[in-house]
């Protein structure tokens, strides 16, 4: 009996941005395992079960998945956005790496998906569109001193930067400390973006500046975009202006 | 008449990472502008018509859009990848930015697309798993201390390393000069990946290490990543091996 494990992304809200892999991987599977709003959002099958699971303890959740596809189950592992972006095959590559010899063999594969900050990206203009990085300010899995010096360093090269986790339920201080941290480091006009519940029905985007950044404009569903020395605003009147980065840059900060 | 421009990523070569929205924007237009491969991506439509260039000259590509646009035609511009990931979305935002007054009222809407970072990671395992950066090698539109600059900051804040467009036709020097200057700055045994042609049929990853990474592994659709110090890779015996990085860092470099 020879399962499978696919881990799939179905991106962050629109119907319209899950790619076909992913749908047939969806539809292929014996069991969808994953967080229960997202398997909310797969389309309903007859005979699949499903296993949902809080947005925590990933690593149970993938050993879980990995049990079931030893069995000879095909599973689908669903990942809003991309999985491979703050999501769960890292979580599935480490159960497996530290998991039984035999999950080594099992068949696994990962369809990716349209990642938080690109749809953020996609509805502010292109303000990834130089040299960027991605940071989670979430300090449950890694102390808050090394999402300081990644902060700094990304302030000190010039990186464009997507904040991910920026809040959770019970953690609101981090942003705020980060928000801080850059002013210290970049100029007070950097324009700072909130995208908001991008590809839902209640998506939202705010274009502030690093100086004016209100870090209560934050919630679970929000991604932050730090802009770099060279990002820029076209305003629109009345509508939400454009952010872009130039493919170019003429000097460093 | 009112036209309107799409900015539509198709991703980086399977046809079935082509969202449903990128397809239905490429149904709906009726020009289509673009670099030649990625129009001979599109599926025909009757009455379409279709502007191919070549790889450079995007600016101009831009405004060549802008302007059917502004005449009334319901514009794709057609990007490989993502559009706002090192592709066309800066290019018409700049435009949009240093051109005409009149084209900062056109109906512009930019849809997302597997970028090749993503389409790397997700043949690989989840080597994107934890914080990291993207960064263009290309010195053709920055100062290459300016990427040297970034390439230290990454390696000294120990972020995993997409780089992008590691090579050109003419250009075959930066990556062996990146290499070079990686391995003062992080461990021989840090992984590194060459990920070729992701999506094509003539796909195929190479996994090795900064200290015997060969820069002749390097085409033009080549990506590759450089590991954090807490990338791992998971041999598989005769098979690829997994590469991922772990949600949780216990450390910096």
């Amino acid at each position: 009996m020879t399962g499978s494990l696919r881990i799939v992304g179905i991106g962050p809200g629109l119907a319209d941005w899950i790619t076909p892999e992913a749908s047939m991987m969806l539809a292929d599977a014996t069991d969808l395992v994953g967080y229960a709003p997202y398997l909310d959002r797969c389309p309903a099958r007859a005979g699949q079960r499903r296993h949902a699971s809080d947005n925590r303890q990933e690593l149970d959740r993938a050993r879980a998945a990995l049990r079931l596809a030893e069995a000879g189950r095909h599973v689908a592992v669903v990942s809003g956005g991309d999985p491979g972006v703050f999501a769960m095959a890292a979580a599935v590559f480490e159960a497996i790496d530290r998991g039984e010899p035999a999950w080594h063999a099992i068949d696994v594969r990962v369809s990716p998906g349209i990642s938080a900050m690109q749809a953020a990206a996609a509805r502010l203009g292109a303000p990834l569109g130089h040299d960027f990085c991605a940071i989670s300010l979430s300090d449950n899995l890694k102390p808050w001193a090394l999402v300081e010096k990644r902060l700094i360093a990304a302030a000190e090269a010039d990186f464009v930067m997507a904040l991910y986790n920026p809040a959770s339920k019970t953690r609101r201080d981090q942003i705020g400390a980060a928000f801080a941290l850059l002013r210290r480091l970049k100029a007070g006009a950097t324009p700072v973006m909130f995208a908001k519940a991008i590809g839902r029905a209640d998506e939202h985007v705010i274009v502030s500046t690093l100086a004016d950044a209100d870090p209560e404009c934050v919630d679970m569903a929000t991604l932050v975009i730090v802009g770099s020395s060279e990002t820029k605003v076209i305003s629109r009147g009345a509508g939400t202006p454009f952010v872009y980065t130039p493919r170019s840059a003429a000097r460093g900060p």
